[in-house]
């Protein structure tokens, strides 16, 4: 075995515990987690955190420091959405054949080091950018536009939950292939004997599409299936929000070369709104494996045109909120109004359609029209806006100013096409004066204006649509998930008959549902381990992050058979 | 619960124990079956099998008895390889809308029965479809025209192994996803407890396209993977091979419906060469998975086209063997002979190219030059062909009228590009004077003439080819299984060092090595629960029979959320 490998075999023992623990959460999918999601708990305390704040100022109007092959130019105009001022980075723009050259190059060792040596490597990574937490979320925040917490715990903590969950997944898809086994039959009246040796083979280089919101999401649990199975990793940033995703490839290239790999097994590929790549990665004959998140439009051609590679997709959807009947309509209101308002709804879980019957919401014997609870609800999200501590806290900012253009013509179409229950604005940034900032718009409609709210609208705009009745609602919003894709939905009633066919129409719509929830907890949180993001059964996506099948075909099994005496 | 269920529940607990031996064995991958191999041991005893040669004789010249819906008109025109005469069965020719809108219709009752319940009916079918296996071998014979023996183990007991196989796997997959969980979580003060049930949700109809030479092999598997996992299934059979499809569509349909389940999951969807409907069945909106055993060039298409359907292929292949040194060239040459004479190669693990360096084949201190290596396996085979009875139970007949032009061509170019080693023939079969026979074609050859045999010749031909050293046979060896597809490889050497690059080779490779095996097996023999069958890696086929990466994605996840006190 060569001294990369047993040393990563040593890494595999530092953190099998923790890959036994996290295989474990996968199949009781109760909470868990490795990491501190608090900021103020994290091992390195607050001198971690000033210390990546002061790196990443002195990382501003500077060239990142990413040492890897095949840089033709440098690039780089992300701008953040706290400042609007450019950060004034630049990345390598690197010759697309030369990254993918290096890949396979660099894939013989990592394909034959063993499965455990590859997990031990990865939880490396994975602890890693755990330690590096504080830096990536200073790179979210002024790229993706979140929140100080949001940037820490959701791009951070909760992303490598999902990274860890995915290396859970890799593990038990590995271990479902013995590395041999002895084979025995008669034939006639000669016993036949056949050794046969098992050999898990990466499918290649993978190519990791990352989105601009939440770039890490996804993308960590993407990278290290496709790196614990054994594949090399291209990972394409959104020209708008490269700087989380260098950081990641680099954290990977430190491991990967301190363990004895070869770095270029994780290479970034950057390009530019002008001069886009991502069709070329797609139909590069050497791409076998594409994970992409982004938008609904270039996820269809993705889909249609990975072959022979594989194909993960994450795209978008209008996640729907069904309001039949209430004990009491305020906690629901204010559940709303702060999912709705978080990060200004630039999730793909953010609730976008919330339907209310024409009787009106049941609430006990009485019924709350239509009006009165958009009105409700549009007062909560000014209540929240109001507060702008609060309102920075939960809204954070706007990545792109194509949002402010959405919002201006959804305005106009609100007005035309139904009513405003609220308008968005600018709110004042209590700590960065100049952030892109704007509350959700709010629009009342009624069903039939589909060609305005049955596709994403993406950012903060809701819409409350009032329905005939109570099952049209459910029809409505069940159909929204099945056409215009959907990865959450919502309901609210306390009728159990109702609860069921709500059931039965977002499960066949392929929506995840919640019931009845109220409280602290934002609706759409996603729980690694635990709740199965993404169904792949309507236009949101075609996998979930993470099941067997995300990790199961990543590798594939040769084989070797020899007799030998029986 | 519904009564089918509970009864199916009942299925389940008959079977579960054989599932549970089916899934250790695919864990050990040592040899394992739920059924008897050889004929006489046929539990069913010789009854059984007279009671089906006469079943078969009374089909012969008669309507294939099938109520499904949709029919438009009769259709069929296979012809017995062995008595060259119509089997003047005909078959409904169904409207392809009526029958994904039926499967559609019987889907969710089915999708919502238990996993349990859908494996125990389904063991229903593999035991129903087992009771039935010498009806089975007889359609086999007179359709594929495969022999005996192998109409009996091959399409039957070893075809139902790897069903169950695919089954253990399904199961495998399923129970991976806990039926629900409880996720518990602090938010500031407060504790939040969410139960969360998973429901399985199957992908839809899949479509199962069968081939002419072995059409219940990928089948069956394939059929029984879909169906476990809640889906429906269209069978597409060759039009030259109905029969065997026809009966196991009966089988299904009947099991099912006898279980309290609509028949409509299962149907036979026919088609005739002059109008085939394969491309329309791909591109059909309700086709969720495509499962395709068939041509290369379709399967390709069928690999461009499927999406969003998933897609499972297996094609065709350029099967090598490198015969490098041996310790006595008999065994080799005796084996060789064999199986590329086994149903006069026309199995998608059939060896085509026999490579052999130009200084000889390395035996003791002294070398066997090509030529005379050549000429051995032309006598070998010649020798089997001589014994009539015996060349009749190995070589059996020729499926398709086709084959015999490509014999004719193969004779040819074999004569201009190369030397025939030996001629192709028709041999007087035993039992069936107007059987469609030929010996196989054995051409020799230098390396260069890619363009005869760098692709599969499918049917009984063969290469021996003269490359300049060893290193270079094996080279060009693994390149045609990369370049040409390849399932399985062959290698002869008594040199460790190289059997060693020939394991990387072939991996790298995507072919499943074989190293110096001789004796009473044919060497493309593969066992169910055992051996890998296609690695996915290369153009013979982009998926695994059947590995959990096989089953994983036909179903998804879909989940509900609803917090309870904590």
């Amino acid at each position: 075995m060569n001294p990369a490998d047993s040393a990563a075999l040593r890494l595999f023992d530092k953190h099998a515990a923790s890959l036994q623990a996290a295989r474990h959460a996968c199949l009781e999918r109760g909470w868990f987690s490795l990491f501190q999601e608090t900021p103020d708990r994290h091992p390195g305390g607050e001198a971690a955190r000033e210390a990546a704040a002061a790196a990443f100022r002195s990382q501003l109007g500077r060239a990142f420091d990413l040492d890897q092959p095949g840089t033709l130019d440098r690039v780089g105009d992300e701008v953040s959405p706290y400042t609007c001022e450019p950060l004034g980075i630049d990345y390598p723009l690197a010759d697309v054949d030369a990254l993918f050259a290096a890949a396979r190059q660099a894939l013989p060792g990592w394909a034959a080091a063993p499965p455990n040596a590859r997990l031990g490597v990865c939880m490396e990574i994975v602890e890693r950018l755990y330690a590096d937490v504080f830096l990536n979320a200073q790179a979210v925040m002024h790229t993706a536009g979140q929140g100080a917490l949001m940037s820490y715990a959701g791009s951070g903590t909760n992303a490598l939950d999902r990274g860890v969950e995915a290396l859970a997944y890799a593990q038990a898809a590995m271990a479902d292939v013995p590395a041999e086994a002895v084979w025995e039959r008669r034939f006639g009246s000669t016993t036949l004997r056949l050794r046969k040796r098992y050999r898990l083979v990466p499918r290649g280089v993978a190519v990791c599409f990352a989105c601009a919101t939440f770039p890490t999401w996804n993308a960590y649990p993407a990278m290290l299936a496709s790196l614990a199975t054994g594949n090399a990793v291209l990972v394409k940033p959104h020209p708008t929000a490269i700087l989380p995703m260098a950081l990641a490839v680099r954290a990977c290239r430190e491991v990967l070369a301190g363990a004895g790999y070869s770095p270029d097994l994780v290479t970034l590929c950057c390009d530019t709104a002008a001069q886009p790549v991502g069709k070329r990665l797609v139909k590069h004959p050497e791409a076998a494996i594409i994970d992409f998140t982004g938008s609904a439009r270039f996820g269809a051609w993705v889909e249609g045109n990975a072959a022979p590679a594989l194909c993960y997709t994450e795209t978008s959807g209008v996640n729907t909120v069904v309001v039949e009947s209430v004990d009491a309509p305020e906690p629901v209101v204010r559940s709303l109004a702060m999912t709705m308002s978080l990060f200004s709804a630039q999730m793909c879980t953010s609730p976008q359609n919330v339907y209310v019957p024409r009787e009106g919401v049941r609430c006990g014997r009485g019924r709350i029209p239509p009006d009165e609870f958009g009105a409700a609800l549009a007062d909560a999200i000014s209540a929240l806006a109001a507060d702008h501590r609060r309102a920075g806290q939960i809204m954070a900012a706007i990545q792109s100013p194509g949002t402010l253009a959405l919002l201006d013509e959804m305005t106009e179409s609100g007005r035309s096409r139904g009513r405003l229950l609220r308008e968005s604005a600018p709110y004042p940034h209590a700590e960065f004066p100049a952030a892109r900032t704007r509350t959700p718009l709010l629009v009342a409609v009624e069903t039939g204006a589909q060609d305005l709210y049955g596709e994403e609208r993406f950012g903060p705009v809701g819409f409350v649509i009032t329905a005939a009745d109570r099952d049209a609602a459910l029809a409505e919003a069940a159909a929204d998930a099945r056409r215009g894709g959907a990865i959450t939905a919502f309901v609210y009633s306390t009728d159990p008959a109702y609860l069921a066919r709500a059931e039965q129409a977002f499960s066949a719509s392929g929506a995840q549902l919640t019931c009845n929830l109220t409280g602290p907890m934002p609706l759409n949180f996603a729980a690694a381990y635990s709740d199965y993001h993404v169904t792949g059964l309507n236009p949101a996506g075609n996998a979930t992050l993470t099941d067997l099948a995300f990790v199961a075909s990543r590798f594939r099994i040769t084989q070797v058979r020899t007799p030998e005496p029986a």
